[in-house]
């Protein structure tokens, strides 16, 4: 891992970058948010997920009327600087409907099956490989 | 999982919402990119992860010319229709830098270390008691 600087984040126009939350135990996709540089001093310093709410104006520590509180473990920054990743340890749902995860719906398609079983070993082999 | 369609994404006022790309086999946050409903409905029907380039302002098959492609094994959607996560079995790398996950950079912050181990039993305390 390569240590950067929040300076090295680049948010939009509007101040923001996507902010992915990642389960530190279960690899879980828990939800996605924004932040502006703000939220992340704030997670920074307090060791707690904050974001920014797109839709109060405002910033949000997750949890802090839900008491579903996320503790980061890290704060990864994606190659370009534009995505944010927190990997956290979750007390509770991250979920405004009480689901684990927020992304507990799919799309219906044809491919949707799992990939058949001799392809893991494929990437066994590969990794292997490495 | 709740099967929806893809009608029932909220693209943003450019047309897009964010997509996170996440191995299927390692659990890992791969990227985080951006599609259209033309990439999504690609996606859908080619079973291989696309997406929509803001810099090129085009659609984008991953892969198609570094070889990288990413076969699309589920298509998940927030619960508020804004955000869009793949999970995908890779072959090869997702990031230019030829790195397998784009998040290889981490934010140094003084509560940056692994969670205390009793921390996991804790939370599979919590995990059997569900």
């Amino acid at each position: 891992m390569t240590e950067i600087n929040i300076d090295q984040i680049r948010f939009d126009e509007k101040g923001l970058v996507p902010v992915i939350t990642q389960s530190y135990y279960s690899g879980k996709v828990l939800m996605q948010a924004y932040a502006n540089r703000e939220a992340i001093l704030k997670t920074v310093e307090t060791g707690f997920a904050t974001y920014y709410s797109r839709s109060r104006n405002e910033l949000w520590i997750k949890g802090e009327t839900s008491g579903n509180k996320q503790r980061v473990v890290d704060i990864r920054v994606d190659c370009d600087g534009d995505s944010v990743l927190y990997l956290v340890v979750d007390y509770g749902v991250a979920c405004h409907t009480g689901k684990e995860s927020c992304f507990y719906r799919d799309i219906d398609f044809k491919e949707k099956e799992k990939p058949d079983p001799y392809e893991i070993l494929h990437a066994l082999y590969k990794k292997i490989e490495e």
